[in-house]
């Protein structure tokens, strides 16, 4: 190539690392669809609810039209479950989207960023996408090390992201402790607060993240519809943020960023508590089919908060990409974490029991044949 | 407020006038949504193609997965359409999201990005969002001239944005025109040839973009299922570039930022020739009907290549805003352009012959109401 395009910062990007589709994995290993388990993308194992169905089929005669931009119904009804005004809520093509408008929006090249090690692979997308300086902060037992996040503040940053739960590892910080460093943080630094896995949260563990953002004017709170809602596939997601943030979020924002079936489904969806209920359940009862069965087969496991489990599969440093081999040659799809640093790893969704049976039966084959 | 967030840039931004969805107007003019016609966003009046339904009806079963992140089957379909390989294709969230990548992917910060005056309001948002400075040519009879563009390009410049047809004003450069002009750019300049509307042109105005993309390693073309297509509300558009430049729009592209209704709705519609061909007959007799009708009333207008025109409604600077009331009154929505530069003028769309005629009848009493 006699020519370079882009900003070096833009060449040196690795992209996102996507969890494999079922129809790749199938024309790839010669399966039949229908045979395969995906347990790699933390998706709800029941898939969309009825409610979202039928809200979609009432919103499709209006698919030649261009989305409400504005997104006025389900900003409505967001303002009435958490109760905040609609101006404080920013739309987003999935979570993922408020993660890089955020970005986009509060710094600029050069300016830094602080995030956790082992946290959400889009923090670091989105900060070397607009060429900013990435601060990494360790891990402490694979989770948020808040104090050592606060001191890595500099003069420089302007944003730090927090995921709790975090992905991939379903570590959890309790609410005190984020308030806490809430208060540490310098009143120019916005901190974004990534709730996506919040919903699996049991009630003892809930905080109102809320109720925070009216007291820190810094504070963007950071939910998606992919996960306990079930709607992966329609992308949505949204930030919550007083409006100095929310302004500068709108003027970075595509127009029509979510489409209007998204828009439909979120609100069938956010009214679902049967939905949420039935998913939060099977996923408890998940967790301890896995939690048992790794157990039982003497691995080591990061306790999660999430709907996905991180399970040490060997000692070596190719374990976690031998493994997945295994796995998907028997028609299993997991995550691999080697990009995020955790080559031994394998992040594993809980699906439905029948699915994380299929899983365990798979996952000891797989040992048994990497132990030969 | 204390403290400011974000860059300088970020600030200045002015957000997207989006064209005013039906549910606002009824709210705002206390009208009834059904007595509404909308002739603003420059959508297809026929809305979502039959086939397109069928085929997200197929796939609305698997909304709990996310979307395809590399688009495997939507682009083997383009790739087999435009004769290019399924590498060179980048999907987007709209043709907006192509736009808005190709800003972020090949500028950064301070370098330069040439496009014309009165040319899509992307162009400056995305130039403006990334912090870059904006070179505007002036228009030629509205549209754009080529050649003081190809000289406008300096050492800072790193990509250009060109609209075929141009929207607001539906001017269009002749295929051989751009081909000259793609001879002149420096190879380290980026050209986006955005053609959202080159469903609509004459069988005699068609070119053959994509065989350029093959010639010149620096062009992308950029186009929508939004407009002829009828899939506005479901978000996605696509670039076909060499795979130098396709790889960078990778790297900064969201990965699940196509949904997985509208990968499959386009799909369908890509292969709806009659939808196609039905939509064209009513834009060239919709355009008929509008131009005889501002004659009549001796008003001037922009000769259109795309599914809407732009006409003056008056010779004060408020005169746009002031019709454009009027129509909403009445229960019309069209684009008032006065952000464009254009306060004199409206841009309407071009919808079914029943909705130009109440377009024409309201227009006519507005510029009644507008003289007395």
């Amino acid at each position: 190539m006699s020519k370079q395009y882009g900003p070096d910062y833009v060449r040196a990007i690795a992209p996102y690392q996507a969890g494999k589709p079922i129809s790749e994995v199938a024309r790839e290993f010669g399966l039949d669809e229908d045979a395969i388990v995906k347990l790699a993308s933390n998706e709800n194992p029941f898939g969309v609810p009825e409610s979202a169905k039928e809200a979609m089929a009432a919103a499709a005669a209006e698919l030649g039209r261009y989305p409400d931009a504005n997104g006025f119904e389900l900003k409505a009804a967001l303002s009435k479950r958490y109760d905040v005004p609609a101006d404080w809520i920013t739309l987003g093509n999935g979570s993922n989207d408020i993660l890089e408008l955020a970005a986009k929006a509060f710094v600029e090249k050069d300016q830094a960023v602080v995030y956790a090690q082992y946290s959400f692979a889009v923090y670091a997308l989105a900060t070397q996408g607009i060429g900013a300086r990435h601060i990494v902060v360790p891990a402490r037992n694979h989770g948020h090390d808040l104090e050592a996040m606060a001191a890595a503040i500099d003069a420089d940053t302007r944003l730090v992201f927090i995921a709790n739960p975090n992905n991939p590892t379903g570590t959890f910080i309790p609410g005190v402790e984020i308030e806490a460093f809430l208060r540490k943080v310098p009143a120019n630094v916005v901190v974004v607060l990534d709730e996506a896995y919040n919903e699996y949260l049991a009630e003892e563990d809930q905080y109102d993240s809320a109720a925070w953002v009216k007291r820190y004017p810094n504070l963007m709170v950071s939910r998606t519809f992919s996960k306990a809602y079930g709607l992966a596939g329609l992308r949505v997601g949204f930030g919550i943020a007083q409006p100095a943030l929310t302004d500068l979020m709108n003027r970075v924002r595509q127009p029509f960023n979510v489409n209007s079936l998204a828009q439909a489904a979120a609100i069938a969806a956010l009214n679902d508590s049967a939905f949420l209920e039935r998913g939060a359940r099977n996923n408890a009862a998940g967790y301890q089919q896995f939690v048992e069965a790794f157990e039982q087969m003497g691995l080591e496991y990061v306790p999660s908060y999430g709907n996905f489990v991180l399970v040490k599969v060997g000692k070596d440093l190719a374990a976690g990409a031998r493994v997945n081999l295994a796995l998907l040659k028997q028609g299993v799809i997991v995550r691999p974490v080697g990009n995020y640093g955790l080559p031994e790893w394998l992040r594993i969704s809980i699906g439905l029991p029948r699915e994380n049976a299929i899983l365990i039966a798979a996952l000891q084959k797989a040992l048994a044949g990497d132990r030969e």
